[in-house]
């Protein structure tokens, strides 16, 4: 690896481990069979516009005919994120879930509800509503808000390159987000292990834009404050912003255990620096791919499924602090500097790792 | 029936019927195949003692080894009952549910856990410990809280009475109670109904001790005004009290399921004439006998159980809403009138309700 | 009145009574000093599109430099609001609420961001963003949900035409919407008292579209049945739809007080009838004109206010939970009947009411 | 300090210092004036009995009279802490706060509750009832849980020697925790800062029985793999207990506001190590001292009342993820090493610490 970190792309370059559990083959998100993520970006400089979306698809097939197992929990909901209501209520997600940024949260909402009614005909004509589920983060220190139109065409483009594959860094969603006072984004880290003789994969997808400079906190090592004295322009001296957690796993939950999933993706975004200012949207949603619940009922009126017993749980939750704390990392690791609207600039911490892990 | 409406036990036997739905066989919560209910008493007037304990029993055999899918609700948490956190958390319950007065809740919590250290011995041991269930009404208008100390014997005795034929009104738990400003108790209705092609069972049983007499409707029919004009003895002019509420189905449902079935109850104690006050405990647990949960973790790790698909769900809170309006008409029509500590006194609704219904 | 009911817009004007406590003025919202409510409509029957969008606005002057004290609850989630979470994070709201139809959400939200931003121009440039209120019913009963386009234009002329004196019924949010399977629609009511030797008022705004006609109950009586048999065109046989409940008080709350306040008004939604579905979205929303909280802190930090004494509560309990009732029974009759999409067709209650009245 | 830790009782005696803020005079939760904390113990060596309680008082004076505004954060529900619901739903405590072991719930419920109708006659009387406010966190591993018996004169006993001056460790309801496999307790901390111009308070007490050995982290530095290798003894290997933290602040703030404060200390405990496992009862309890609500209303009806700026709220924050992170590692050095129920035995941190932080 250079020395500014060109080509470098992850914590674990740096030799960073975070827990001790193991990662999955692409330590990411789709790690978890079946799960894909897709980005397209909107950059258009001269006009300050630095945005874009990431979708983060549970499945395949239809999503609306065979939901899926999902929770949510807000730990500060000081964000603009729509469709989570409906999870709470009704367990299930039955879109792909839409991270964005500020001022597209609308527009793609308007989006992904009139995709979803190409889609299945019967949505408000024979059957009920669809719930676009959209993950808002703000980010407007580098991007335009006013100035930003995401629609339908950058919607359809982020779901036709999903893959197993995908970027992290300044992609999509993360395009324009800070972290830490650096250049923030998606980022993504998982954990496979064996619990009750099987294996089960926990996998993490964030879309980081929160904490403050001098609390950065890298495997227990606070380098915060190294930090803020390398950075020589100006950084916000405020916990602001927000960061969205997505977790999946493969395990059979219901959806109270995966709330309790979600919960601990908190305990993660914490150990990186994080006191969850009051000015940011955390907010984590958790499926699993193993429960489906189909939109019509079959006959008989029951539906089947295995649910994990909770004397099994631990591994889960552990697996999934480690992940997102990880994850949040290698979404700093892997975003490239920006210079945005108004000369706003955010560097990349990997220009300054190598020096302060020197030390 | 008498004018006084002696031997009058139930709302049905005033000709006034709950929506539209069929109750079960004895319009009651042991409807619900399993469930059992037991009272005892603690009257001891010469010091102004009129206080007791309920226990409502989902099922037969051990609830800690066997755990019950369950759910709580608070509509207004004003209340002191025990054990929720965990049921909210774990969506199981594993004692029977104890409701009692005011004065009692420390003593009987103590009781319960020492019973089932004693049924179980490893709790507390090479187990974890157990989450007792204790659903509280302030009784002391009736009740000398500070002289009235219910507790082991009281238990047991009603733990040895419980079955699927019990008592209603000013028994049990309910002795002390008041509800519109008349003599409350416990008060138990049923539906059944067939969902998907199959049968199934709701029960509620309320112990019910809140309203101000001026609300009181019965079917629609306010009839408050009236009966506070016949009402000679003065009576709270405040909605205070509370009221506990516990539902039983023998569907399969989960946790989140029968968490929404408990917020239909409040619809149905609103339909009696509560606003909810602000001096209210109003909570309410629902579990299924058709869910087990065991406490140690079977090979595989996984639990298989069936859930019901949620179109049919509809049928479940109609019938939660009309069991739990009728349980409350049950109540206050099965309870005798008592004087109580310092001559507070109330009187029963079945003294007046043929008047009222004349006019 | 004409035996159609011609003429008449509310439910009083029947000689029904909701209630004990006396109604304000205008017997509407806007009763509490300061708030407004406006309307605007998308009526395009060729393409099947009636649709539109209200506004309530609790105060004149800037809400985002001086936000008002707010609280949410959600007693069914199943709904497409946005902007909930960070009112119940923050304790207040700093747009008017904007009330509308499944399909416009999206692009009335994105029109509402802007709106502000335009107006705000610290808005994600020097300060953060903005939480835009969007509460959503389902109207694709009668509208065609994949036509309709509600835009900036419609929030515009709704934010303009918005007064304390407005209609209620099939306007503006209203104008698609099904309740008990006849036309619903915008309906309002307030209730004013003495609490503590102040005067108070409490009023509220409801978007019903909610209920199975079996279940229609007015102000006790159940005449469901009857206009069933009535009604000579097939209804909705399930609970589906929503209602958007909107209270205003001009008492001095915070928010955990007025989230206590938006608990009540469910109570009053179940008189009418309701059981609360599984397909409804059921979410109230309160504010006090009495609490402003500054967008940036004052010197000293510190924000002086008053707070309503609890032992004065339950009047605002009563108040909301009769207001609530009678706010969708005059939604009910002040919708006039419509024919919609695909032929779909609601008929007035005040087509029926007088007959049955008669019975 | 010897090499065992002798007469070492806080972490910082280790020269090890957690976040950036400045400690009160104490260190200690009695930093905010007003605040006292009182232990008893109940040590029967030969019946296997090591426990006791623990009272936090959060001003002089009659709580019941003028309450004291708090809130509740539960971010795992599996313990048995009651008297939690109430201080939600009314955002005020009205009685001291004490902690204890698994085993006494009940009893301490009925002495407290006992105690404070002997100190205000009108309860369950002329008033309403009184809410107890019992902290649980289980301590069976080294108490024997069915022979303890804590009651009235342990809970008198602690509240009269309640000062700002108090002991850490095996105190009081610390006697018998387990903490990261070593032996647990009562551990505090604080923070003093300016914010808007105005020096304001953050204190933390804890009571932790929590975490799994090999996740021990200190001020970032993960030494719990080689605390295990130098554990001789067997120790639990799986996150069990629960944790109790208890916040206390001068600064003026509503229960939404404190509501949040408590979320924040879940930050500091997963900075110790913890991932908050399934069977841990993790419940935060946080109060402000200039918020006093009267029992009675004032005349007029209305509470006048400051309350905090959130622009300055993240100092706030900040302050108590320090304090808890530093209050669990207090608990962990001052408490003594300790045998109790069946040779069951943990050791303490400052036996170990020198050795680690050597290397």
């Amino acid at each position: 690896m250079g020395e500014n970190g060109i080509g470098v792309r992850r914590v674990r370059d740096f030799g960073v481990v975070i827990g001790t559990m193991t990662p999955g083959v692409r330590n990411a998100i789709t790690d978890v069979g079946g799960v894909t993520v897709g980005h397209c970006l909107l950059d258009e400089p001269e006009k300050g516009v630095h945005t874009g979306v990431t979708v983060v698809s549970p499945a395949a097939g239809s999503l609306f005919r065979d939901k899926i197992t999902a929770a949510v929990s807000v730990f500060n909901g000081f964000g603009k994120s729509a469709g989570l209501m409906q999870i709470e209520e009704k367990g299930t997600i039955e879109t792909p879930i839409v991270l964005t940024g500020v001022s597209s949260v609308g527009l793609l909402y308007d989006a992904l509800f009139r995709l979803e009614m190409e889609k299945n005909a019967d949505i408000c004509r024979s059957s009920g509503s669809v719930n676009p589920v959209i993950c808002e983060c703000n980010d407007s220190f580098l991007n335009d808000a006013s100035a930003s139109r995401l629609g339908r065409e950058h919607l359809d483009a982020a779901l036709c390159s999903a893959s197993a594959d995908f970027e992290e860094g300044a992609v999509g969603a993360g395009r324009g987000m800070s972290c830490f006072g650096l250049k923030g984004g998606i980022g993504s880290a998982s954990r496979v292990f064996e619990a009750a003789g099987r294996k089960f994969t926990v996998g993490v997808l964030v879309n980081a834009n929160f904490g403050e400079t001098s609390c950065l906190t890298i495997a227990g090592r606070h380098i915060g404050p190294s930090l803020a004295e390398l950075l020589t322009k100006a950084y916000s001296s405020l916990e602001r912003g927000s960061v969205i957690i997505v977790v999946a796993t493969d395990a059979p939950m219901d959806s109270r255990q995966l709330k309790r999933l979600c919960k601990r993706t908190f305990i993660g975004v914490g150990r990186t620096g994080s006191f969850i200012g009051d000015g940011s949207g955390d907010v984590a949603v958790a499926f699993s791919t193993a429960c489906r619940v189909p939109h019509a009922s079959p006959d008989g009126g029951l539906v089947h499924r295995e649910t994990l017993h909770e004397d099994h749980i631990d591994h889960f939750f552990k697996a999934t602090a480690e992940s997102t704390e990880e994850a949040v990392l290698n979404a700093l690791i892997a975003s490239d500097p920006l210079v945005g609207r108004d000369g706003n600039e955010r560097r990349s911490l990997k220009e300054f790792l190598p020096k302060i892990l020197m030390n």
